[in-house]
């Protein structure tokens, strides 16, 4: 199963942990994970090289050279990186037709394959969106005159490499980031759902991203049914979204415990 | 390491969620667990038999027959298992000399090797006590005259069993019962605490009784220290005290998500 992720230093501990409840609730899968970067010292390669095959999973990093993106405009407080995600089927080997993206800030809790293997059409990529109305509302509102009716995560992406190649072009992202730079909030995010949503193929938020945040509104809307029990045991991906995370010292949630859980078993 | 038990039918899912925890977190230690029972069924003991051995461990089940306990005293809903836990010695192999006990309402989620090698000295038992004002002041009232002043739990019990096989007896025990029946709400606890109370060597509550209900408490009392780091890394014990238990339906606490984990992976 090939999985792709991005990471700078700051990130790396978070990333382990993600990798480890991805690799111990899957054993029975071989994980490849494709690593684009641009700034991580020789050493902390060297300890996520080492941590992937622990657990008999392959490495494989990508760095990007400073000026690949020579051409490509950014945005205050953020790096080139939020381009990773969008333009990572230039980097990746052109004989893969499909990587499962997931961001560091996650924990993989149940079986992934049924995701991994979702029948992805015609369509760009496959994620989730997080149905609450004033997410969609605000977010229509700001990114028009862009049509979203649906605004994607874009934490859990299942990527269509073929289709990509053929119809992803960066001049198109940069022109779109030049033109609404003072619009954009979470960039790469912001870009997907501008240019790419009605290319996306919807899978249900509460398995595949669950946003943490959210426990008691997901369980009032479905009258109690998805309650904790229900979350552990069919909910694959818990997102730790939003700024409050939960390696931060002062965080608290209905997660805290278990994410701690595996951050001991991950860092040990 | 031996572990003593005692179970009935209500109870069996939530032992095999204990000794899962207790399991996967010291796989390096071999364990005898010995199971005082009464009213068990041939499908649930085999059930409990095969958990134990599927993890490289041995189960001794231990049959207290119906009318060993005749002429001990009851109490309005409690039956004769009450007192299984401080009688213990008189069933289990005469050539132990040590035990711990451990309540199925517990998570282990740390190495118990050092309680287990704790030195009890000449002490009859080792147990944490719960530091509360409230706790302690309703105890010491409800039990006088019985001097107490630390109100032992006695979900954690490290037992000198040589030392009680010459020191506790049983028509002692049924006495106090007789007399003290409108007094008691824990029997077993209460009855620890009066007549043993001086006979039990103090164990670190953070550590190896932590009181899932009082994370708040802990963490206050502590300057923050006691956190959810703290607990996750350091603490070795987490005990489920009260009526509320995580397995049920309602349930709601910090330990939630951590509890549901450990019940996914132990009754799969």
């Amino acid at each position: 199963m090939n999985i792709l992720v991005t990471v700078d230093s700051n990130y790396i501990s978070p990333l382990k942990v993600m990798l480890k409840s991805l690799f111990i609730n899957n054993i029975e899968e071989e994980f490849t994970i494709y690593l684009l970067y641009s700034r991580l010292k020789d050493n902390e390669l060297d300890d996520l090289k080492s941590f992937v095959s622990k657990h008999d999973n392959k490495l494989e990093a990508i760095k990007i050279g400073d000026n690949y993106f020579n051409d490509a405009p950014t945005l205050m407080h953020y790096t080139k990186e939020m381009y990773y995600r969008l333009l990572a089927f230039k980097f990746l080997p052109q004989e893969l037709d499909k990587i499962l993206y997931l961001d560091p800030d996650i924990l993989v809790i149940n079986k992934i394959i049924d995701l991994y293997n979702i029948d992805i059409e015609n369509y760009l990529f496959a994620a989730a969106y997080h149905n609450k109305i004033y997410i969609r509302e605000i977010n229509r509102l700001r990114l028009s005159p862009y049509e979203i009716d649906k605004y994607y995560n874009s934490g859990v992406l299942v990527m269509n490499l073929n289709l990509q190649r053929n119809i992803i072009d960066e001049k198109h992202i940069f022109d779109f980031v030049r033109k609404n730079k003072s619009k954009l909030i979470m960039p790469d995010q912001d870009i997907l759902n501008a240019l790419y949503s009605k290319s996306i193929k919807s899978i249900d938020e509460i398995l595949y991203n669950y946003d943490a945040r959210f426990y008691n509104y997901y369980k009032i809307l479905s009258s109690g049914e998805i309650d904790m029990d229900y979350v552990i045991n069919n909910t694959i991906i818990l997102h730790f979204c939003g700024k409050k995370k939960p390696w931060h010292k002062k965080y608290s949630g209905k997660f805290h415990s278990l994410y701690k859980h595996y951050e001991k078993i991950a860092l040990a």
